[in-house]
């Protein structure tokens, strides 16, 4: 009974599935920052309702209630995906000789391939029991707008996707995906929005970026009659970190299962939705003093590095400069990462939760070059079965770097990270890694410079660039 | 508790996989019949062993033994992905009004996208415990050349895949997949074999056909110095059955948890290797008399209607006519569907396994416009959150006809199809469905007597187009 007792892979029963969100906030020894309009003042219901379904808001703005009951509509489809598998790594760790037990939990086996789904299922159920008709949303490498796609579909919402028109070219397989649950799909910068046109009138924004497709789907959420449409955001926002505790809470009630509870916790970091969401509850019982010698690890690109490089700063969430500030660490609202950069995590800023957690010292983050990172992809999916995302491959890179680390010292380690989905979507980009035409691209200190430059002054709170008044 | 009584999906634990694969042919009342060699005798151990690894063909020869020993060296690796999920359909079943109990068994949740791993890890098994360096095949869709690539990454062997050259050049991506395997991937008909060039000398040929393909990895295995290269197929074979009814076996352990049997199987057939390991047990238990009423329903496409229009003859397996020849269900060697054909399932043949079964009344075949089978895949998508393969989506058409009968007579069956695979690289055909340009083809009789025409004559037993002599 060896195996039953260390399997491979760990499913939870059905009945295991949490049925409350867990709420890092209310555990932080200091909250987030608040969001913020331009103007300095705090941002308040009002503000944010006209964007956001009004129980989103509401979950954005609470950092006192613990647990968040999850309303059984929603729990109905996390049934049909969920829970997902905590997995055992043995042939990883056979492979790197390490005595590390390294464990994952896998969040790819659904459509959206990700573990958006769990989010994007919250947020159009909110919206549909609001009486709206219509969510929109941008999406960079098609997993958030698949997921949300899907959920729309599930709910009976309309769902307007703004594509990076980048991604929209190269990627049309997941464009078809998202038309096929039903989506409208629009390359951005579009023709159809003011800030889209005022983008692509400037050829050297025509392949879009995630700001301009997010400005895109806020003002296009503005303009569905009769009010009946908000805007859906599948990262960065506390909301979605809320969501995502699921994935955290399901791998701890495994753990506990096992016996056995993480000495890492490592997870790739673009808005930090993921990464939030997995940390969660170890996270809360490092804050509660139960297991005070967790380490955190965020792994952010090198090419596009806002927590290992950027400002902790009030930033605008979009290049559009619509959406509310929001205080994470940033490299400026108009940072665009090299066009060399493969995969997601292309972000210019940071959850506040994630960015708050790291700046009071709670958590690490280390940034990877991409070749590195497509090598530690093949690696794992050869010995795995599964081909992962490139996002999620950051992520596995760090975690075998640790497990080599234990190799050399002989520590027992047990590590957790997160492989938040799967890569056939991505296949452009492991191609180029075969070729040998994949470029790493680290940003030079003036590159960053120009980014900071975007980053607004606040009234009161800080100066153009970043830095806190004096 | 009612919820974990009747769950969404069920994962057996791991020490519920099986020990043993189930030999279906050991039960049927009269076996399939053997492969012969063109002269008409019939094929041994030393005319198959130069071309399939040893213990394979001791297996596909083998009609007696009813269980057979999974080797330690492969549950290792189903471990990695398996027990595989059997889901039930509560939206499916809420969306169609159907008093029916819909489930599922899923073999999408691995990197080939399909239930082929569970017999390509077999058969990279073996050869690697034979001592070969190397095996070839052939692929179509692409779901069996990364089966057997991720195989043989695990074991060690090097892999060449001759890919129909139409898919080669339609599906980039799947071909990224493989050579990321580390496979050696060749378009077919190829400059690298004998009867390649020969078929490629044809204009009409270039695009390729899955009967040349084979051929071509025939020849090439034959050609790996010292002897140390076999051949492995996908689909048809006896041996690829009985490694697929790990996929049935799982299926009935999981309807015991739950207390229910399946009054009707359905699945899709190609060269029916899913279909013949989904039923097998259940097969079994109507063969012996203890559920004689189960009913059994193979899915083909209208396209290529092997079951539903085919002649029940020796034929051959490859149109390089190298292969030896098996008694089924056939459309002619010769017979190439019509490019409107989007899926894959578009082998000429069939498995002698499932031939045989139909051929004596133990098992019924329908065929399914593939506009009917998109359809169907999209409701089941949006209702499901998984995209399935096209090929899946054969089974999933007729079980939702057969859960709406059941809406109509009240009936409260259970049925169970194989849903063998997700579409991730299909989306060249959703797009076409969509966009109203796919296009239904179904053969004329003309068309088909063009195929029979290909059915070989064969001294004492058939004369040519497949008629027993007189």
């Amino acid at each position: 009974m060896e195996n039953q007792k260390n399997p491979y892979r760990i499913y939870l029963r059905e009945d295991q599935i949490p049925t409350q969100y867990y709420n890092l906030r209310a555990d932080m020894p200091e909250p987030p920052e608040p969001m913020r309009l331009p103007d300095g003042t705090v941002a308040q219901f009002e503000h944010l309702a006209p964007v956001f379904a009004d129980e989103l808001v509401r979950q954005e703005l609470d950092n006192e209630t613990r647990y968040v009951d999850i309303p059984e509509g929603i729990r109905e489809m996390y049934k049909v995906y969920r829970p997902s598998p905590l997995c055992r790594a043995y042939n990883l760790e056979k492979a790197l000789g390490t005595p590390a037990k390294i464990y994952y939990k896998f969040e790819g086996n659904n459509t959206s391939g990700s573990h958006k789904l769990n989010s994007a299922l919250a947020q159009a159920y909110y919206a549909h029991e609001q009486g709206l008709t219509t969510i929109t949303t941008e999406t960079g490498a098609g997993q958030w707008g698949t997921a949300l796609s899907e959920a729309a579909a599930h709910y009976g919402l309309n769902c307007d996707v703004f594509m990076v028109r980048a991604s929209y070219e190269q990627k049309p397989f997941r464009r078809s995906v998202m038309q096929t649950f039903g989506a409208q799909v629009t390359p951005s910068p579009s023709q159809e929005t003011e800030i889209g046109r005022k983008m692509y009138a400037d050829e050297a924004n025509r392949s879009g970026s995630l700001g301009t497709a997010i400005s895109e789907a806020v003002e296009r959420a503005l303009h569905v009659p009769e009010n009946k449409g908000r805007y859906q955001l599948g990262s960065v926002l506390n909301q979605v970190v809320l969501h995502q505790s699921i994935i955290g809470l399901e791998s701890l009630a495994a753990f506990d299962e096992l016996g056995e509870y993480p000495d890492v916790v490592i997870g790739c970091a673009g808005g930090g939705s993921n990464l939030g969401g997995l940390i969660a509850p170890f996270m809360r019982d490092k804050l509660t003093g139960e297991k005070p010698d967790t380490r955190f690890i965020a792994v952010e690109p090198a090419s596009c590095p806002s927590l290992t490089r950027g400002r902790y700063a009030y930033d605008f969430a979009d290049t559009g400069q619509t959406c509310p500030l929001v205080k994470m660490y940033t490299l400026g609202n108009g940072f665009i990462p090299s066009p060399d950069h493969a995969g997601g995590l292309r972000y210019h800023g940071m959850s506040p939760i994630i960015s708050k957690l790291k700046h009071d010292g709670y958590l690490d983050a280390v940034s990877v070059k991409q070749t590195d990172v497509f090598a530690a992809a093949e690696e794992f999916a050869k010995l795995e079965t599964i081909l992962p995302a490139p996002e999620s491959a950051h992520a596995i890179c760090v975690a075998m770097e640790e497990a080599r680390k234990c190799a050399e010292t002989g520590e027992e380690k047990v590590i957790l990270f997160g492989l938040t989905g799967t890569g056939y979507f991505d296949m452009t980009a492991y191609e180029a890694f075969n070729n040998g035409t994949m470029v790493d691209h680290v940003p030079t200190d003036e590159e960053l410079e120009r980014g900071f430059a975007t980053i607004p002054a606040v009234p009161g709170i800080q100066d153009a660039g970043g830095a806190p008044v004096a």
